[in-house]
This record gives structure tokens, sequence and C-alpha cells, in this order.
């Protein structure tokens, strides 16, 4: 009974707090920014260069983007071949053959068949001459200086015919695509043994407080682990792109100021998080507006988790400033510095996959920001099911690894409903149970 | 018109055709083997060794498998900490609290507050004893020894309680997990600064035909660039495993059965790719049968494509013995050596990703094998589409480049309707158009 009357207390309490909330949050930033205005005015800022291109081995070019389109220099396959181990014939030799009425043909060697004979071919062998279809080494028995055909083929069966795969002149592979085994397959398959990739863009990653302690040390009283570099950097591995490190910097404008100064120096990019909030130890915005111009173009958007992230250009180089918390810097990177990088490497489509999932219970969000609420992802036989991990604050990094996805709610809606139909971008591997069929 | 009776005939000549191939493919395989007696009657034939384990830094653990549960040696947070920059209070103290009716506190400073008092804090900053809740800094006015509440807080609000994240001794992280940027972001919070993975399983790989030349050099007229091995070590390399190059072997037994030798002696597993059909050149299996027991299980799978798939066991190492179409070889090894990879590496739920679309148009197979329809996925606003794309035979590795998933017909239906919902197992990226929220 108390714990009920409590709770409608603070229910109350809360309701007061959302009005209060949006005439106070103005003071802390200007405004907040929606993602999409963002990251229109990143971009405006900056006249983005084209990364050098390299040529690397095929065998070292997994997951790497393509910097030029691969042409076919030559038909593939270079001539008409067996698709399967037989016979080559003329398709009309076969027509009526059965089991019960074989027709019989000749075998013969040499680059050229003529009516009724018959050549045998492997897998990847040209057609002789004249011959216009295959006929498979098990629909054929073996006579003295004859076969026996127990089926027909139609002309072109069993034929990889010249240039089917790829024509000459053709675009194999475009530009801009992530390399995945098909195309190196594809690739390999035109004789090219290198091929030409962007450099992977340099991001050079900077986290921020006086309370962080190097990972494997042994911390002081109030000291917390510095885990943001080490999931900014994997998160940078994953997308191609070369993670340098600048370390830790104290709560000192100068010290802030001097690792942006040499990541800018050394790198395509600059991450950093924390010292984003709007107290005294908002010192990562100053130290940036202290580089030179244009400075912090954004800083606040109407997001949620990781609304103090700032925007930044200094040299013609984006600055992407994190909140510190580690769910709120994942978030951020993954809506700003994803999108960035993949534009420098030319990547067009490469989104998250996408399911769709019906929701297992009610969850709540706030008005005027888009939410991105973690979900796990799990199959029940046909049925795609996203469960709501409990939002418990952006530093609660667990949520996370709960987690198989999120789920992006409007800034029009107040939560989403039980039952209902959402789509998840997925950022790890789905449970089924069931069929997977 | 010629055409149309053309078309006619051939058709009745398939119809026939069917019948006589059911007859007849006993012949070359004494049975086909359905995909899950397959995968049973290989695993029964082995008693996988476990993998040796090795400490590697977090920062090289991207994408390794985790070989133990990782367990919270102390409680994350280690103590109570604010989520935010800004004044931790005693809760009541501020209720009631708003702009026009502000509450005021005393500014204190050290490890303790009483009733009435509040003390700076920033993120991450552990809360002084007594306190419980923290006001954010933008929701609070600075006075000269005080501070001005605008805003009520309730018990709890803006602070990350001690053991919220990870409790001590509970398993943050469960052995085979694949290792992504968040769990190594929670395994950086727990204070661990390595990590124990599983050593990379190694599998050998060789391509077996004697048309076949090196990629980089000059081809002969009846010659053919030789792909499959560095697709398949491509597909290793994306699973963590460990590729090593047994190269070509030439159609001649003794070269085939020496290369394998050497791959059961350096691997964990070997792949070969060519010569399983049924013909004289059906070297590869009788290589194996020459090297040990129990030697090949199965040769001949009810599937589409990658029928002529073999799978072998000699001294207790797998052997995958794929044809050497290219396309019919990646289909073999995501079926058998995938599965068989991710389990040696104790990883229980990695499956592609799975979406539901919708059928562009009809799409025929064969009854009596599983087929797996090659597709392109793509996105036209709330509806995903699925373009089947036309199997011009297994030798065509272009059609792996323009589908990005596959769709698995069941053994029993004869092919797929226009407009059906089907699922499509995802291995490249979707193309969206439209809203992606």
């Amino acid at each position: 009974m108390a714990g009920f009357l409590c709770d409608t207390f603070f229910y109350a309490v809360c309701v007061l707090f959302i009005g209060a909330s949006i005439l106070v949050r103005l003071k802390g930033f200007q405004k907040l920014t929606s993602i999409e205005e963002a990251l229109h005015l990143l971009l405006k800022s900056l006249k983005l260069e084209p990364l050098k291109t390299v040529n690397v081995p095929l065998a070292e070019a997994l997951n790497r983007v393509l910097a030029e389109n691969i042409v076919a220099e030559e038909d593939l396959p270079r001539f008409d071949r067996s698709a399967v181990d037989g016979y080559a014939v003329r398709a009309e030799d076969t027509f009526g053959a059965s089991q019960f009425k074989p027709k019989i043909l000749r075998r013969v060697a040499g680059g050229e068949i003529k009516n009724g004979e018959a050549k045998q071919v492997w897998t990847g062998n040209p057609l002789p001459r004249n011959a216009n279809a295959v006929v498979m080494l098990e629909h054929v028995k073996l006579l003295k200086d004859e076969i026996e055909v127990w089926v027909a083929v139609a002309p072109g069966e069993n034929v990889s015919r010249k240039g089917e795969d790829v024509t000459k002149g053709e675009v194999a592979v475009k530009a801009g695509t992530r390399l995945k085994p098909h195309h190196l397959g594809l690739i390999a398959a035109l004789g090219k043994s290198q091929v030409p990739v962007y450099k992977k863009p340099k991001v050079a990653i900077l986290a921020t407080g006086s309370e962080l302690v190097e990972v494997g040390k042994t911390p002081g009283e109030d000291q917390v682990f510095e885990v943001n570099r080490l999931v900014i950097a994997s998160m940078c591995r994953e997308l191609d792109a070369q993670p340098l490190d600048l370390g830790i910097a104290k709560d000192d404008i100068n010290d802030i100021s001097e690792k942006i100064k040499l990541g800018l120096k050394k790198a395509d990019m600059v991450v950093t998080t924390g010292g984003t909030s709007v107290g005294v130890s908002d010192l990562v915005p100053s130290a940036i507006n202290s580089l030179g111009k244009p400075g912090v173009i954004v800083h606040g958007v109407a997001m949620r988790p990781a609304m103090p992230t700032a925007l930044a250009v200094i040299n013609n180089k984006p600055i992407i400033v994190l909140s510190g918390n580690p769910v709120a810097a994942m978030f951020g990177f993954e809506v700003f510095a994803r999108p960035l990088i993949l534009k420098m490497l030319r990547v067009e489509h490469e989104f998250r996959p996408i399911v769709k999932a019906r929701l297992t219970r009610r969850t709540t969000t706030a008005l005027g920001r888009k939410t991105f609420v973690r979900v796990r992802v799990f199959q029940r036989k046909d049925e795609v099911y996203a469960e709501p991990i409990s939002a418990r604050g952006s530093g609660i990094i667990s949520t996370m690894t709960e987690a198989n996805g999120y789920v992006i709610v409007p800034e029009n809606r107040e939560g989403l409903e039980e039952g209902e139909t959402v789509l998840v971008h997925l950022f790890d591997t789905v449970e089924a149970a069931g069929e997977n069929v």
C-alpha cells in the first residue's frame, strides 16, 4: 500500500517534471538538433577528400572496399564449356532417347564432332566444335567404341556458354562494394590477382575524464576503467577503418586540445568521449573551439541516449564528440561516425540487417527525442519477437550485451505498444529455436 | 511458331526426363542422403576434441570466440555513482521543487551529506554517503554557498547503483560468445585486459582439377582460373578459422592423396573442391578411402546445388569434399563446413540474419532435393521483397554477387509462388530505399 502511494506520488512528480524539464533543458543546450539536421550541418561544413587507393592481393581484400569498378577484360567463361562430367553431343542426336530405347553415338577425340558422334568432357572442359549439349556421365553406358545415351538433352543443356557469367566489357563488381567471399571469387574468375581498395580511413580516438584509469591497472577508490576507446576502435575495425589511440586526457583544456590537435594531424577524423555535458566539465567543445574554425557546429541532439553528442569541424576534418557513457557513446558513433566513415569509403548501401519483430511488452519513450530502444530479438517457430531491455541508464553497458538490436522510436511517439510490429536494426546474431527454414 | 513448337517439344522431353532421371540417378550415387542425415552421420563418426585456448589482449579479440565464461570479480559499478553531471542530494529534500518554487540546499564537500545538503558530482563520481539521487546541473542555479533546485528527483534518479550493471560472481559474458564491440566493452569495464579465446581452427584447402590454373598466371587454351580456394579461405576467415593452402592437385590419385594427407597432418579439417562427381574423374573420394578408415561416409546429398558433395573422416578429422563449381562449393561449405567450424569453436547460435520477404516472381525447384534459391532482397518503404536470381547453373558465380541471400525450398515442394512470403538467409547487405526506420 505504501508502495502504491509512493508510486502514485512519484508519477505526479514525473508529470510535473516533464513540463519543467522542457523549460529548463533550454538553459543547458541552446537547442536540441534533430539527427538528420545535425548530419546535414556536419556534411555541409566538410569537403570530404577521396581516400587514397591501394592495390592489395585478393587474399587480403576480404571486407575491404573496392575503389574502382572491376571490368571484365574477357568473356567469362572464355569458351563454351561443360558444366558436368559427361559426353559432348549434338542435342538432336539424343532426342527420343530413354533407358529402354537408348541412342547410340560414336566416341571420338579431337576438337570437333559430327552428327552421330560424342566426345568425353570433364566439368570445365571446352566443348568441341559443333557440340551444343552435354549428356551426364551417369546417363550414359559405355560400349567399345560407342556410348548408349539414356536421356535426351536440349541444346545448351549442361553447357556454360561463353560470356554467360560476365560478358567482356561488363562491370563485374562496382566501386564502393564491400568485398565478400563471393565478390572475391568473381574477381578471381576474371583472372585478377590484385584489387584496388580504399586505404583505411584513420580515426583517432581520445577518452577524456580525470576519473578514468586504463583497463588492467589497479583503480583508485573513485576511479573507473576506461572502456570507450576499445569499443569505438572495435566499431571502427568492423567498418574497415583504422583506429589510432590518443590515450586518456585529464579534465584539462590544454591536455584535451593538444591531443585533439595531434589527432587532426595524424588522422582523417577524430572521435572523443566524455566531457560533453553542460557542466564545468564541458571541456571538449571549448578545447575544440580553441583550435580553429568552424569548430563546434552542433551540440545537443534530439536523441536518446546520446543527447549530449557534439559535432565539429577543424581544418576540414570532422570531430565527433561522444558522451562518456558507454551506451551513449556507442549510439552516438552508430548515428554519426558510422555513416561518415562509410561516406569516406564511398559505400552507399550498408545498413544493419533489419528484421520485423513483434514487441513482447510495452515500452515508453520521451516525446521530442528519437529514442533507440535496445531489444533482444529471438525467433520461436515462424514468429520473430523483440524483447525490450529495461533502459537502466546509458551507463549500463550490459544492456548492450543483453540486446542484439535496437528499435528507433520517432520523436512524435511516447512509446511502443505490446504486440506492435517494429523494425529492429540488428547488431548481433539472433537466437532461433525450432524451424530455421 | 517454330519457336512455340520447339518449346512444346522440349517441355515434353523434360517431363519424360524427370522420370528417367530419378531412375538413372541411382546408378551414379548409391543414394542421395538428406542434409540432416549427412550431418548426423558425419558428427557420429567424429569425436571433436576441444580446441586449445589462448589469452589475447582485448584489442585483438574482436570476432574471436570466448573460451571461458567471464565472471565478474567485483560489482559493476564498484560503487553507487552519478550517471550525470550535477549535485548529489537526498531525494526527499527536492520533493515539490519547481522553477517557480525552487528548494534551497547547502553546498558541501567531503564524503557525506546530511539533510538539506548537496555535493557537486561529475558523471561517474561515487555518491557521498547518505545521498540517494543526483539533480542534473542544468536543473540547478548556483548561489554563493547554496544551490536552487528547480526539479524534484526520485530516490535513485540519475544514479548508477553498485552492481546494477553486473553483480559480483555473475557471468557477464558466456563461453562460446563471438566477441563484438559491446562484449569487449563489458569485459573491459570489469577490469580485464586479456581474454581467453579459442585458437583458430585450421582448415586446409585443396583444389583438384588438371584444367585449373592459378589466378594471375596466363591460362592455356583449355584452362580456367582456380577460384575456390580463395572463396573457401575467405569464408573460413569470416568464421575466425585459419585457412591453410594445399594448392592445386592434378587429376591424379597419388597427387590428391598426398596433399590431403599433408592437410590432415597440419590442420583440424580438410576441405577439397572438384573431382567429386561420378565419372572417371571421381578421384577425391577414392584418394580419401586410400588413406584410412572410415573414409567417405556420405557421397551425394539431396540438395541443389552441391548434390555431389561428399563427407569423410580420417584419423578423427573431417574432410568436406566439395564440388568444383564455385556456387556449389559455396553452398556445400555453408551447409557442412560452416556448422562444423562453429561446433569446433563451441558457438551455439550463429545464424545468418533471416528476413521475411515477399517473392517477386514464381520459381520452380526439383522435388526430392532441398533447393537453395539465390535471391536479391531489397526494401521499398515498409515492404521487403526477394527477387529470385535466374539459376543459370552452379558454375555461374555472378549469380552469387547479384544475390544477397538465399531461400531454402524443402524437398516436398516443386517451387515457390509469386507473392509468397519466404524466409531469406542473408549473406550480404540489403539495399533500402525510402524510410529505413
